[in-house]
């Protein structure tokens, strides 16, 4: 028996007591949005502490000016691998509605299926504390089995993710020696599906401008002006309209510079996962994908930039008609971003577009919004292959590598802040309900959820 | 002296005891959207009834679900001139807000100006109580000084027209054969100015819909589902921007069928009556006319049909940025139309746009609003060249043929209902402020109002 399969085996001894210290998690209402729980949410970073020291990670509540971070360090030394740094966060979303929860939210409960399954239902059973639990159970298998780690460990737990991150930032730029290490572990995404384990590779970034438009000087009669005072809604829509081709290709001058194709690798994996229109679209009530022609959705949502128009208004806007001309028209619009685009270039694309189609008497007012490049993985990284080959091993499958549409903003964060990469793994299913009543774990994520980590943090390790 | 030059100055010599009836109507609060004032609207109407009958036209008030009506007839029995039916409202707009007015608003005042000129300060001084009183004082210097009237006349006098004139169509069809006369007499309008007296002959119809577009059948994440779920305020935009062309011009097919080209000598009237973009454009904050190239300002909201998105809406709207993929988009849309424009017809090619415009996995509900017709006076009708005669004598300037961009209601039921044309003839100015604190009433229109009507009677018994 490999030092591996002994550790792996103590995993599976540990089983139920990892799961009962996952419970007393559980147990802590450290909901961080509501200030009626901040006592809570120090407990559960003081019982994270306790854990992790009591492992070999000596650890320790650090404040800030909102909730307090856990901070942690194990150093290996003698060994070629990475240090890494793990990242998850403690506090959980509120539970309302609470009348939906068939049992108490923070009183966790195993659930059996008819064909045997279990599933862990409580809120935080995935997000965050089931998922960051995967990896202290798998440092204390390795200290309990090896006494040592593969590789050296940093732990960064924060508090506030559920509201917003804001002490984060000053955190990082306060302590960024200390934390900056070579590569940034972060479990808080999804498996492919329930048997396929995946890496995500490609966050999309966003940049985004508030508009507003104004035209005449006040609301005006239809009856009266209309013809003569142009209309800041007709504009409005002009700009917007204007922004796409038939194609569905984004129309400013140099949006595409930087948007990177897709390894026909990746594209073939992508084509190999099973993904069906009919289902992804049919989920929202939907047939056809209404992106770039000639890309297919997988590639329109994970490695294809676009434009959306996330809120528009102006003028009369209750029951019945009001005949008005609109004094001014307003929308937000937000670009997602992949590859290299520039959001900044970007924004004076799009900003000098908006301008070219204002009509010289009307004021156009511009608020920015967001500003972040896309996030990738560099394909060819040694820790991305590592953290590839662990997975397929444990989960007998191989392991997707998977874009994501939107952004995870801690990633963005270590990038910019700690010049590191992220490797995302999670072991959540998109069916989990977190932020929602009944939140659930797999029993089966967490238990190969923890034995995966064992391989990774042994994978690293081999150099 | 002719007998029209003594009514004339039988006029100037009643002008003080004609101002104080005008004030007693004044007096009565006779506010017909707040119910407070239902017995004040009454007394108003039977103020009126009393005073018509007292002149020789036996009037008398009948009832309403809503406010009464008052309708009195004299017949002048062997007149080649025609049987007219004048109309006005005795209801007026509330006071609010109380606090700006400079005196209350129930106790007219003659406020003189520096010049030496007098207003009429009051609600209803205008609308329409002083307006529709200069008929009725004309009325009464025939009947004093020729013991006749020059044409047969009946009245209308309604109560709820600040109110939507709900009794009105059905009062119109119960009655229709005794008010169905050959020409109605409207005074509700304005001048040019102060000095140039006007006739409105051309009123713009409407047609509208309002639009919802259905797509996701939830909000959507715009990271998650940005690029491949087509977004329905994308789509609206895309819809209200193909609607006009680049010259300004309505893309529907067939909307310009029925769009009558303006006869030279109206063309060259309004190009002769001073008016400035500078000042109509600038009064509103504006420049540069919205409308169709090549047309004048004035064209533009008089003879010319547009498109005015009245209102738009969807997705966040609040403060900050929340990157949704809205569910819905929705939108009230019209149309003003002129000359023959046929209003199902538009609505049928809009509608058939929009259709075309929904991609087939969106669900587009349509509620329809208005259907109404433009209106516009024979240029060549003989009352048309008599009224303008009569004011051109009075004011000692010609008389001009003016539009209005938006709908007068009655003058539709008049039309359709009793197959009758409208004389608008007014003596208003656009500074009144109708509707606002401080309405007032100049005194000259008042007495030249006065003057003019008893002029119009003599032209129209001229056969």
């Amino acid at each position: 028996m490999s030092q591996l399969e002994k550790v792996l085996a103590r995993v599976d001894d540990n089983l139920d007591a990892s799961l009962n210290r996952l419970f007393d998690l559980i147990r802590i209402k450290s909901i961080s949005t509501d200030p009626a729980y901040k006592d809570d949410c120090r407990s559960a970073a003081q019982w994270l502490a306790d854990e992790l020291t009591a492992i070999g990670i000596p650890s320790e509540v650090r404040d800030t000016t909102g909730h307090p971070m856990v901070v942690g360090h194990r150093v290996v030394e003698g060994k070629s691998g990475p240090h890494a740094l793990f990242y998850g966060h403690y506090d959980v979303q509120p539970v309302d509605p609470i009348e939906l929860w068939h049992a108490d939210p923070f009183d966790p409960q195993i659930v059996t299926r008819e064909d045997g399954s279990k599933m862990i239902v409580a809120r935080g059973a995935n997000d965050d504390k089931g998922q960051l639990m995967t990896f202290v159970e798998a440092a204390r298998a390795w200290m309990e089995e090896a006494g040592e780690l593969p590789i050296s460990i940093s732990i960064l737990l924060e508090g506030e993710e559920e509201s917003g991150s804001p002490s984060l930032q000053p955190f990082l730029d306060e302590n960024k020696e200390e934390l900056s290490k070579d590569l940034a572990l972060v479990c808080d995404t999804s498996m492919w599906d329930k048997d396929t384990p995946a890496i995500s590779v490609m966050l999309r970034g966003l940049v985004g401008e508030e508009i507003t438009l104004k035209g005449p000087n006040k609301d005006l009669h239809s009856g009266m002006y209309g013809g003569a005072a142009r209309n800041p809604l007709h504009v409005l829509c002009d700009m917007v309209a204007g922004l796409r081709d038939e194609n569905g290709r984004i129309t400013l001058p140099g949006f595409y510079d930087g948007v990177l194709e897709l390894p026909e690798d990746v594209k073939k994996m992508w084509d190999g996962l099973g993904f069906t229109d009919e289902e992804f679209l049919g989920g929202i009530g939907l047939k056809n994908p209404g992106g770039e022609k000639n890309y297919s959705t997988l590639e329109q949502i994970w490695s294809r930039p676009t434009c959306e128009v996330n809120g528009l208004w102006g003028g009369y806007t209750g029951e019945g008609f009001k005949t008005v001309i609109p004094a001014e028209a307003h929308a937000k619009v937000s670009f997602r971003l992949v590859g290299d685009q520039d959001p900044e270039l970007i924004r004076d694309a799009f900003r000098a577009y908006l301008k070219s189609k204002t009509p010289e008497d009307f004021e156009l007012i511009l608020h920015p919004h967001g500003g972040d490049k896309a996030l990738r993985m560099d394909f060819d990284a040694p820790a991305l292959a590592k953290g590839k080959e662990a997975l397929s091993a444990e989960w007998n499958k191989e392991a997707v590598l998977v874009g994501c549409g939107g952004s995870i903003p801690i990633v963005g964060k270590f990038k910019n802040t700690l010049e590191m990469d992220s490797l995302l793994i999670g072991f959540g299913l998109d069916e989990d309900q977190i932020h929602s009543p009944n939140e659930k774990y797999e029993l089966k994520s967490f238990h190969k959820g923890i034995r995966s980590w064992v391989r990774v943090l042994d994978e690293l390790a081999k150099g």
